[in-house]
């Protein structure tokens, strides 16, 4: 069983119940449903049956609890989650927009998760670790820097290697070292699993699958490009394809790619070949878009085969 | 026209739609409500016909344009609200316990509301001042004490007093500094507007009379005592009154004893005597409780005169 090991923020989210409803008047948001990108993803591992540990900083509050209730439910190593007394558990509320746009306000930062330091990464955390993966939203601060790279050169000094999600956020970009510590670890990655919108930051004018291939002239090893609801890509030195999405009729993106992400890689990791991993995180997707919820559209592997007999 | 300057915080708050409801998994909150102590204070204050105005800080975001809509539609001069830009505006989010209790979780001291300095106190915002108000929920921090110690002597350089609402918050007293600007301000204080258990607080075990009487050893003129269903008393030199509560059904008690307040010291500064300041008083809070959401409560003067003729 493959060892993933996050390094990240738990958030919870609160979600607009209508379409149109915005933040400067009053309106019903369902929540909190446990959030924060790394979370999602590990999550989605761990459910595909990865060994999986996550290291976070969440409030001493219902909040924090609520994200760690669902990570413990699905087998995550919740042991290296620390409970910040003095803050609360960092929130995203989400609004959605007629036209299918999404509008967010955080506490992030400033909340439990950016308390994170490099007394966090316990080493003991890295035993065994075959993957280390780091998202661009947990880079919120130049200090991240100093964080993930003991994080990396644990995970090395074990044997592992890194996957990468620049996941690019446009009102993270704005923060000092956002974009320093995405190209940074971009060119670190053995794993790269970008959106084409994070191409574009990282390649700006180049097409989708030639900024794929030129991420190759570094270490990565292989690039899994998500493209929504156009489905994926893969990348190695070996070649490519494109792996078609499921035609599915989309009621929340948030966490989608978090998920394709994750079952990707977990697939990977026990020995799919890269195709099969392909296409059932294009399941897993398809899934979790029709499910509201930033992380309640993650999926068993039985929910994936039933998906995938169908088609 | 008398002039009420506030300095404080700004929060929105997050309401529960069910009794019961927690934070530790999904439900509806319904909001974004305008929120925080002093705001709801200088809002009932303004709505009563005062000269008010705001120091505060607030996010760049909707959440913090949700409560200065409200605060400049009645009257309130927010100049010197200053809007931060790197962090979000802060939250309160309440869950009502079937007992009758209240679970919060904020965001505050770490939020926008906790970025205000020294040099948030401008001077012209006191031109004229004749009262002060601040509440104990705003010392979150031990910097507030120089930013609440500037306010105040500017207030006295303009023959203003000040008025102070202890607020004891059981989330807060923890905090460094909290306790003890509460006892220094409550010691500077002209106008005191305690309630009982903020009482318990600076006089452990001694009867709420005789803590209200042993705050008018110290400067103090006047003590309102806010006293919940149980209506209010009023404390000075000459003697003192208990003033009886509306008969209401309360719906939710949040910022009750703010309204309450407010509405004592802007009619008292516009030569109201005491009783018939804490009895309009009476009937601001009876009203708020009514009404669900914590600045929703609040009441023109139409509306007291409407609820002192129906009794």
């Amino acid at each position: 069983m493959a060892r993933i090991v996050g390094v990240g923020e738990v958030l919870v989210e609160m979600m607009a119940t209508a379409p149109g409803q915005g933040f400067r008047a009053p309106g019903l948001f369902a929540g909190p449903y446990p959030s924060g990108a790394p979370a999602i993803f590990i999550d989605q591992a761990a459910r595909m049956g990865a060994s999986t540990a996550l290291i976070a900083c969440a409030g001493d509050d219902d909040f924090g609890r609520c994200v760690l209730d669902r990570l413990r439910a699905n087998g995550v190593d919740i042991s290296h989650i620390r409970a910040v007394p003095d803050v609360a558990t960092g929130i995203a509320f989400v609004c959605y927009r007629a036209d299918g746009g999404r509008d967010f306000i955080f506490h992030m930062g400033n909340a439990a998760a950016g308390r994170l330091t490099m007394d966090d990464i316990a080493p003991a955390a890295f035993d065994g670790c075959d993957v280390l993966h780091i998202m661009g939203s947990s880079l919120f601060a130049p200090e991240m820097g100093a964080v993930m790279r003991r994080a990396l050169a644990l995970t090395q000094a074990a044997g592992g290697k890194l996957s990468f999600d620049p996941n690019v956020r446009l009102e993270l970009l704005t923060r000092p070292g956002n974009a320093d510590l995405i190209r940074e670890l971009t060119a670190r990655a053995h794993y790269l699993l970008p959106s084409e919108a994070d191409l574009a930051f990282l390649f700006p004018g180049m097409a989708p699958d030639d900024a794929a291939r030129r991420l190759l002239d570094g270490p990565a090893a292989c690039v899994f490009l998500k493209r929504g609801a156009a489905g994926s890509s893969y990348f190695d030195r070996n070649g490519s394809f494109d792996m078609p999405a499921f035609a599915v009729t989309e009621v929340d993106p948030t966490g989608a790619g978090d998920c394709a992400g994750a079952t990707f890689m977990a697939c990977l990791l026990e020995g799919r070949t890269p195709q099969d991993a392909a296409r059932r995180a294009n399941a897993a997707g398809a899934l979790a878009v029709t499910r509201r919820g930033p992380m309640e559209g993650n999926s068993m592997p039985a929910e994936l085969d039933a998906m995938l007999e169908g088609h």
